[in-house]
């Protein structure tokens, strides 16, 4: 959502009844009231309620004129075309006031949500039927590498199947992006920049997948280096796993660099590239509340370096316990099997048993 | 996913090479080899790597016969055509072994699990391109009540927007259901029985909204009740808020009856009707790792009522601590502001200050 949601006037916008019951003047007391006629759903009621009188209500009705204070059906004692409250009625009781869900000029949703269920309700409660959005950035996937087959395909000695490219498509999509497939790009300098330059061109920003072996390993950040500024940014992280990340932008387009290994490329992505697609499509930073579970050993990381674990979490009576899965990058049945994953931070690499340490669902 | 996923062959499919380096023979020891030659990436190796001999090979690079160790680029002491390890190598070091990863037959991703980004990643690393699916069941969406008006509407004394509908829709398209909007049903018995049968003759399940002021509370279990069988199964429900709750099915068909109020049908669908329709569409109870935060005051519900009570999350340091917002079942604004709601169980109605709580999210 681009724009902060306003109420536009105050709701209920008129005073409605919240019980079924008579809608009567408080100052009349415990006196018998004259039933004067019945307010239906949805219409401006029939008349005023005078002195003495009592008009039938139901729940959410209109609280008729000169009425302050709704006598519930339970609490009535009706006979002859009149009504006696069980006791005196109180002023205001079983009556919602004009403005006490929200006031005119009350903002009610902030820009940057994503319109969700709970947004789209409220959003057709203001009486908003449009809304300025973000667009959704057109993203460009090139997965690279001589290696890669398509997934179709047997592989051969030293072949792997062309897979990230669907998951990272539908990662993309998860963050409000339109992900774009483009072919997959050889090991080849001149083949490398022709197809970075057609994504450039068709996209709002570019990711690519792979090309982390020794003779590749810079074909990715040299092409992008001679395409444009800034340029590569970030060259190697020092994270566990995803150590050969390349975070770069040409003119305005962020360009990430994914590792080629499935394990690595997810976590880099939920934890570098979201945050920055994010931006592109204006949503802000969600309010979730975050997950907590126990080690159930200690997790040791290494100091100067962040570490992304996969983990299993296992209910231990009212308790949940984090064990450690190994980092293996290349293992795709790991990141099958993890429930989410924990961060061992450069600063603190070690996390004692016992203690309580967020959780990272692998989705947003 | 309607089937499991299993791997058709061991991954990797081949021995290949996890670091940069040379494919040695361990039993040569610390003697140097002839270069004979280089895998390459995606290739199957050129040759075959007898005594004495060493092939340059690329991570990820299939490992030539007669190879068993891989003496990483940084411990090989290269000059003149032939490489000197820096210790003797050690058998299968750097080398990752065929279906180190998976194991042709393994379980890898089970039946009822939701292709999102990872299981696709998965899917396509396992080559398979096209699995069995539960199809989307198509929801019809009724609201009902004489008071409702199109969101586009200025409320009149008594009117509401019928906003419910937008919200329901997303949360369903949210669980893998189809919505499909049927009209406004007016609190006319014929009419309503009229719109119910019109939406089980093309969906596969109804969800209505509204109807619950003393004239219309029994419109909707009367009507399902007349059009067949079993009919209503629960009409109320011991929670707060979402009272006036109906469950029900036609034949094989869910029938649920949420309340008018955006709160209750919000927290109803979410915690009745979810579940209810992740059976329909096939979906497991997914694996997610719950959150928690602490009460910061007591939280008081009330003994033999399940409440649901919506709550905003501060960050207090590290801790994470829960402050209770009012249920008004009415109230959009509330909706718009909580952060998740916790749940005061029916036997135990008192959860102290201090204790730690699960929080639930709106949406899943």
């Amino acid at each position: 959502m681009a724009r902060d949601a306003i109420a536009d006037a105050p709701y209920p916008a008129h005073p409605r009844s919240a019980m079924d019951g008579f809608a009567v003047r408080a100052e009349d007391g415990v006196g018998p009231r004259a039933i004067v006629g019945e307010v239906r759903m949805g219409h401006a009621p029939p008349g005023a309620v005078g002195s003495g009188q009592a008009m039938r209500i139901p729940t959410g009705g209109a609280v008729p004129e000169g009425a302050d204070s709704v006598v519930p059906v339970e609490d009535a004692d009706e006979r002859d075309g009149s009504v006696v409250p069980g006791e005196a009625p109180q002023r205001g009781y079983a009556i919602t006031p004009t403005g006490e869900d929200m006031r005119r000029g009350d903002l009610i949703l902030r820009a940057g949500i994503r319109l969700d269920a709970r947004a789209l309700g409220v959003l057709a409660t203001l009486g908003i039927t449009a809304i300025p959005v973000w667009r959704r950035p057109r993203v460009a996937i090139i997965s690279t590498g001589d290696e890669l087959i398509d997934p179709d395909k047997v592989p051969g000695p030293g072949q792997i199947r062309d897979s990230n490219r669907y998951g990272i498509a539908a990662a993309l999509r998860g963050v409000g992006a339109e992900p774009v497939h483009h072919p997959r790009a050889l090991d080849d300098p001149a083949k490398l920049e022709a197809a970075i330059e057609r994504a450039r061109a068709e996209s709002d920003a570019i990711v690519l997948s792979g090309g982390s072996s020794v003779g590749v390993r810079d074909l990715v950040p040299r092409a992008i280096d001679r395409l444009g500024k800034p340029g590569v940014v970030v060259h190697g992280l020092r994270v566990r796993p995803g150590k050969p990340t390349v975070l770069a932008a040409l003119d305005e387009k962020p360009v990430i660099g994914l590792p080629g290994n499935p394990m690595s490329a997810l976590m880099i992505f939920r934890t570098i590239a979201e945050p920055i697609f994010r931006r592109l499509t204006g949503e802000a930073e969600p309010r979730g509340v975050p997950a907590f579970a126990r080690a159930a050993t200690a997790l040791v990381g290494r100091p100067g370096w962040t570490w992304f674990v996969p983990v299993n979490v296992e209910i231990d009576g009212v308790e949940r316990k984090i064990k450690q899965l190994p980092i293996r990058s290349s293992h795709t049945s790991l990141l099958a099997r993890a429930d989410g994953f924990v961060i061992i931070p450069e600063d603190r690499p070690r996390i004692e048993a016992g203690e309580a340490i967020e959780v990272h669902p692998f989705l947003q």
